[in-house]
C-alpha cells in the first residue's frame, strides 16, 4: 500500500537547504528557516518516510531523494487528450487508394482521416485496409478511399477533454491503432490520438521522472 | 515536486480502523492500537498528508484513501520486458511476400520475424514493409521475404531483463513498431515487445490503480 505525497513550500525549502549543506542538523535547517524545531518535526518526518531525506544519528539529514523518483496518477493518466493529440492527415472520400498510401508514405503516419468540406469524419483508413486492399488486387488508381474505409458511425473517437486512459481504453478495447478527437459541440476532426504517441507520451513521462 | 510513501504496518492499521469506525477521534485510535496519541502523531500527519485521512476538528479522522490512487516508478517502470513481452510469429527468409502477408493477417500481428534453424534473428518485416512491396507491384508469390526484411545487424533488439522503460526509449528513439527479444546468452529469439504491447501495458496499470 503506498500513496503519493505533494510536498508543501516549506518542505521544498528544506529540501533545498539539505542540498546545498548536508550533512546539516535539524536544528541548523530551523534557524535558516527562522522556525523552531519541534515546528518542524512533522517535516522531517514526512520527508525521511518519502526517502527524500536521510538522518544519521549525531550527523544530520542527508539529501537522497534521486533514489525515490515520483510519479502521480493524476499527471500521468488524468492529462487531457488535447494536451498530447496529434495533427491528423486528412484525405477526401474520393481520394483513391494509390494516393491515399502515397499520402500515407509521404506523411509517415498509420492512418488517414476521411472528412468532408466541412471537416466532419466520414471515415477512417489503417496500414492494415490499404494492405488489405493491395493484396486483393485491382486498379488502385480507380478505387475510392470511401470504398474501403471503416465508415462512420462505426468509427470510435474521442474529445478532447477525455483524460489519456480514457483514450487509452478505447484503442486498447477496440483495438484500433488511431482514434479521431472531435470537438464536443461542432463534431469537427480536431486531432488524433494513437498507440504510437500514447506508447511515447508514457515513455517520456518515465524519462522525465527517472531524470529529476 | 511529489513522491510516493511506501506506509507502516502501524499506519495500514490505522486506515483499516479509520475504514471501520469513521468518524473515529485520534484518542480513540491509540486505545484500539494500546498506545499513546503522541505516539501516533507523525502516523496522523503522514496519514492526512498523503490523502489517506481526512481530520475534522472536534468529529475525528475519516477514511478519504479512495481519492488519491497511488503509483510507483519501479513497479510501472521498471518491470522487466520479461514479465510482459509476447510471442512472435516466426518465418523463414524463404517464405513468399504473399505468404508473410497472410500470416500477419492469420495472426493478426504488425511485425514478423525471420529466423534461422536456430532460432537466430535474420531479420523483421512490418506491416509497412509489406506495403511498400505489394505497392510496388512484381509476383508476391516469388518475391522472398529475405528480400524485404530489415536484416541484422541493423535490427533493434532488447534483452528480457531489460526495463519496460529502457525498451520503450528504443522503440521511440528509433521509431519501431517491434523489438525482438533476444537471450542474452545464446542470442535466441524468445519474445517481442511492441509500441501496442506497452500502451496496453500502461493503460492496463493506470485502470488498475484507479479501481484499488
Amino acid at each position: 500500500m503506498a500513496a503519493a505525497v505533494e510536498f508543501t513550500k516549506r518542505q521544498r525549502e528544506i529540501i533545498a537547504i539539505v542540498k546545498r549543506e548536508e550533512p546539516i542538523s535539524g536544528a541548523k535547517i530551523a534557524a535558516r528557516l527562522n522556525l523552531t524545531r519541534p515546528t518542524l518535526r512533522n517535516d522531517f518526518s514526512i520527508l525521511t518516510m518519502t526517502g527524500m531525506l536521510d538522518a544519521k544519528p549525531k550527523v544530520g539529514y542527508f539529501y537522497a531523494g534521486q533514489h525515490v523518483p515520483s510519479l502521480s496518477f493524476a499527471t500521468l493518466y488524468e492529462t487531457p487528450v488535447a494536451a498530447i493529440m496529434l495533427q491528423p492527415v486528412l484525405i477526401q472520400a474520393t481520394t483513391t487508394v494509390q494516393d491515399a498510401v502515397t499520402s500515407l508514405f509521404m506523411n509517415d503516419v498509420g492512418s488517414l482521416y476521411v472528412t468532408d468540406a466541412n471537416q466532419q469524419l466520414q471515415g477512417i483508413i489503417s496500414r492494415k485496409d490499404l494492405l488489405r486492399s493491395t493484396i486483393n488486387g485491382g486498379d488502385l488508381s480507380r478505387n475510392f478511399a470511401s470504398l474501403i474505409m471503416t465508415r462512420m458511425p462505426n468509427v470510435v473517437t474521442t474529445i478532447p477533454s477525455a483524460r489519456v486512459l480514457d483514450a487509452g481504453y478505447l484503442l486498447k478495447e477496440h483495438q484500433v491503432d488511431s482514434l479521431p478527437v472531435l470537438a464536443a459541440d461542432t463534431q469537427k476532426v480536431v486531432g488524433k490520438i494513437t498507440k504510437t504517441r500514447l506508447m511515447t507520451y508514457f515513455i517520456e513521462q518515465g524519462l522525465k521522472i527517472e531524470q529529476d
